[in-house]
């Protein structure tokens, strides 16, 4: 069983709980210490709860890598987006693998050398980009890699979501305040909160390169400071094209990412909100729908698959996939087959790009 | 009884069929005459089968259009585009009020001058963009302008389709064959096709008007000579955004008009598909369903809804919709209550427009 | 072109006006004279309307049978159901075929004696179950014909609305106060509005014959004097077995006419509100979607659909194909392809076998 | 911590590691314990793979209960059906709480024994009708105890699957084997297997109590022994009526546990394969979308919401809810508030009802 510390999670942080319910679900891996909050009394809160020692409880992130490297096999990294870059640097450099969460940091330079500093230390470093966890968005790579819809030729992927379709941020509400909030986010709102989510999923599902963009950010909600909606035309290194959307302020939407491809032999669609489902179009035949937990499933698919079908897993069980991929890294040695650190850092060039583009009246930028 | 004569709907031609169809189910106009091929033996034939007089059948649209001047209340055209300009513009010096299908023209010049001559003759003039129709969509654009979704901020209409995902131009199939062709098709393939549904759809719903665009058309089957597939990023006189997606290479998709609205208290969803329902989101609470037929309606959609709740209606009771609306101006003088020749020219100059910013690296352009 | 005239349908009784537009779609057939009402003033009221001669309109369906008796081909009766039976018994006497809206009549007795009737003068005699003339409903009576799900095992067939969830009859309603009222409707209240179309709808698409059955009848609306429920058990010819449920007073429910057929091969599942898709489930393959329009039809559902794949048809052109085959029996001698008499017979002693069964505690009766 | 042991659970029982996973996600209680298989070289093997001393690995669970008891807080029960009656009372005798997977026991008697063994013992005794767990199940039972739809009038609730559609129990299929075997099993496949959760489920968000009923138990695919499908028609102590349907021969469909009640007020439309949405129908108004995680829920579905709106739970979350619940009882006295012993027994009796009812030509019996 594998042992780790978590930095963030505390009161109010609810992904902080998801990442170790993910954990739990695989059965791989024993949280054993952690620094919750910037606030010693708030980790102590949340470390008895858990059932931790106090003793391995920690003021700062700095000294709990210093004092468990040896003890932990790797730290989880959930603060705020701010805070990613110099916890994870913290770990690396006291020799800890590092799972963090996504937008990986505010600068593409911080990026770099995060993944730079892994590297030359052997560690593994890992972005949660959670969805590429789902069963049948692997099933979706999987049916692509081995021809079923041909040569792709146009990538429609959305993401809208409408829970700041009014201004929660002057409101108090946690999760948009530091989110909206210029100096923690990052530089933008929506775009590094889903839209990164859709950057990592095209390329990740279709082994296509982006190579091109063109993006106009908006802000809709009249008073905010940053991004909340945003469009981008994209294209790829097989000449395939393609467009994105995603929001934050899109009233009524929920948790709306959805993914279409159409290639020459076929075509794919896959809603997060729904998915155990995945709608795929043969071209000239009916509409197949392949049911996750159904002998139609591909291998790698199955492998991300654990109830029977119409039993509905979830984001948890998607979350737990790239921990159980990640976790087989860290203690077999098994080739990353999740999110990594190189994957973070393109996912904040893209972000760097985007801004350019939409600073620039939507001009095209090569990657 | 209006009387009414049409052009084109020959053989193979589908869509004189449709428009034939939609006239019968409002009872208001009888088909008396007819050009509708330009082989008068093939006009025979069609015209026997519909019970017309031979002497009545014509073997050019201006001998009609000079011969029934008087004896018809309106012309219907439902020629290949490239046929619009010269028969509309017959009918019209004849003094004949004209339902055309679109893409109106050409060119923006040929619709302008349509018309200004319309205009200068008193003449009504219809183009016949099918989905104002509906009666969910009379609902989406009664509800915005009652203000149930407060101020919009963005909006979403995409239209892809999959049939031309295969070369069919290369195969002689009829449908395919003219709208591929440059010569007849007036310079872009689905644009005219679907893409200009969308543009009259949004301003017709939202009542906002469209001040900037940024194209991109792309053709993404091999061989083909004009756009199959295109993005447009949007932006409209009170500084809403928007986003348009046509295509008729996605794999799959059939006929996909899909138009989502999101305002400041709450958001819109139709599917052309499912046309009978209208999904509403009002800011904060359950997103509703509305259904047509119900009390729930506005009175327009009302008006254009005829049979009980869940009884489905479809796409030929919204054409009939369309030409009632025409024929209560033409024969009571009704305010005109459906696409006119203005919203057809706006239509060709979008086309004009989005290839010029298309050609130019996706550079926004004022309209 | 055939000559028709109408008894019943007139103000208030909106089904009238759709039996007149499906004709009117199938362009074989023209109304030419009519007893809309009974009372005489109506009548002229509706026949000025539809541009009909004044001497053409009767005070009596007697009276118009007598005297339009070879001037017409047939004669659709579309009265409330208590004047069924003698408006069919006076065309018949005359001579004139027959177009009769369900339930047949109130007793099985009328029935078959209109039935005999027909058959000694060799009329053609038609019941309007309108849903036998949606094309995916032939599409499931071929593929099943054809061996397409195997051996049928279970048939499970609904049709819950709940527009009389409420005590709509003690308003003044009009649709709801004929319908319930023991003396007009037969009987039965929604057992013969909605539940006869289950009835029909089952054997007429697994070619099977109801052998056995067993019912409750429920009264659901405190108040009420008929059914507004039911369940019913049955068994077919071939040992297969099924269940139906029909309602009015499932609140919420719109036109919910479902059918799910399950066999040793696989399985279908049709459902009447979203009536151009088919779901097929072939035994250990993925679920297909047959899209009507598209060469995935079987012969004779492309016969009945009449506009692309993705433009929705609805309702109507299910009356429209029910009204073309009977046309085609009358004007060409073809072979009868529609609910006829004896179809109309069947649903008038099914609703006495239910009514039977659920009065003796939902015993098994035979048929 | 709660400490716990496992009975069953062993190779190719895919449930006992649903159950496992589920306390993981709890937190509530530690496995340290079991008999996962008649085979102690397989329960060896299992217990090293979870980390489990081999000195609590035990070769029966009379054996584990005796030397067990004191050193664990609860068992859970999960071989297949034939075993839970001496599994369950050999914890019981020894003073352990037991969850039990359902059906219950084999007989009324049995499950009438357990029950007063508990409670003679004060103990408690659970057993897991899941879908009790999930939230909008949750949501439906506390909607309709504050009158939300009003007076309940009817139910339907179906649980049709496929996957017996095939005589898999004649290929050494492991999970259809014991399930068809008539003396593993009960004397039923699918009214225990999937029948009783409709059973359990009804009375449980509705409140009623069932009184009567009459069914058919039917064995679709020649061969089988037992019922592989079923109609019951119920009656409940208010006046309600419903009808329950299950199979597992229903070629195609998957996990379609489906609930739909109809009330004076409103109507609530619920699907297993899609369980954070419930449609909520209020009369005369436009059907409402509820979303879990959404301020919309009811108290006690927000308590079983664990992920924010649109990221998807699922089914290990349902059953970890049901967990929750019992751990709370265990731990803290609680009242019991999941699915106890009294339910299992009930269950039990419905089986022999519905069997008796059959065996007599669906007479109705009072329960």
């Amino acid at each position: 069983m594998l042992k780790y510390a978590m930095i963030g999670g505390g009161p109010g942080a609810f992904v902080g709980a998801v990442h170790r319910r993910a954990l739990m679900l695989n059965g791989q891996a024993k949280l054993v210490a952690g620094c919750f909050s910037r606030d010693l009394e708030k980790s102590h809160a949340i470390g008895a709860e858990l059932g931790l020692n106090e003793d391995r409880l920690y003021a700062t992130p700095e000294e709990m890598a210093r004092l468990e490297a040896g003890d932990i096999d790797f730290a989880v990294v959930v603060t705020s987006n701010e805070a990613h870059y110099p916890n994870v640097k913290s770990c690396l450099e006291h020799g800890i693998h590092v799972m963090c969460d996504k937008p990986f940091t505010h600068t593409s330079a911080q990026a770099a050398e995060l993944v730079e500093l892994a590297r030359s230390k052997g560690l593994t470093l890992g972005v949660t980009y959670t969805y590429a966890g789902y069963p049948m968005v692997r099933q979706m790579k999987e049916m692509i890699a081995r021809g079923d819809i041909g040569e792709i030729r146009f990538i429609n992927c959305e993401y809208p979501q409408g829970w700041l379709a009014e201004m929660l941020e002057a409101t108090g509400h946690i999760q948009a305040s530091w989110r909206a909030d210029p100096a923690r986010s990052g530089g933008v709102l929506s775009l590094g909160d889903v839209g990164t989510h859709v950057e990592y999923l095209v390329p990740h599902v279709t082994g296509l390169k982006l190579t091109r963009l063109a993006a106009r950010l908006d802000t809709l909600v009249p008073g905010r400071q940053l991004d909340d909606n945003g469009t981008i035309l994209t294209e790829y290194d097989s000449g395939a094209r393609g467009m994105y959307w995603y929001s934050q302020a899109a009233t009524g939407m929920v948790n709306g990412l959805t993914l279409r491809i159409f290639g020459s032999e076929g075509g794919l669609e896959w809603h997060q909100e729904d998915p155990d489902h995945l709608r795929h179009m043969p071209l000239g035949q009916p509409a197949r729908t392949i049911v996750r937990g159904t002998p139609d499933l591909t291998p790698g698919a199955q492998a991300f698959s654990h109830t029977p079908p119409g039993h509905p897993e979830g984001w948890l069980l998607a979350f737990a996939n790239i921990y159980t991929n990640f976790c087989n890294t860290i203690a077999h040695g098994a080739a990353p087959d999740f999110p990594t650190g190189e994957d973070g850092l393109r996912g904040v060039q893209f972000i760097e790009t985007c801004l350019e583009s939409s600073r620039n009246d939507t001009t095209w930028i090569q990657l």
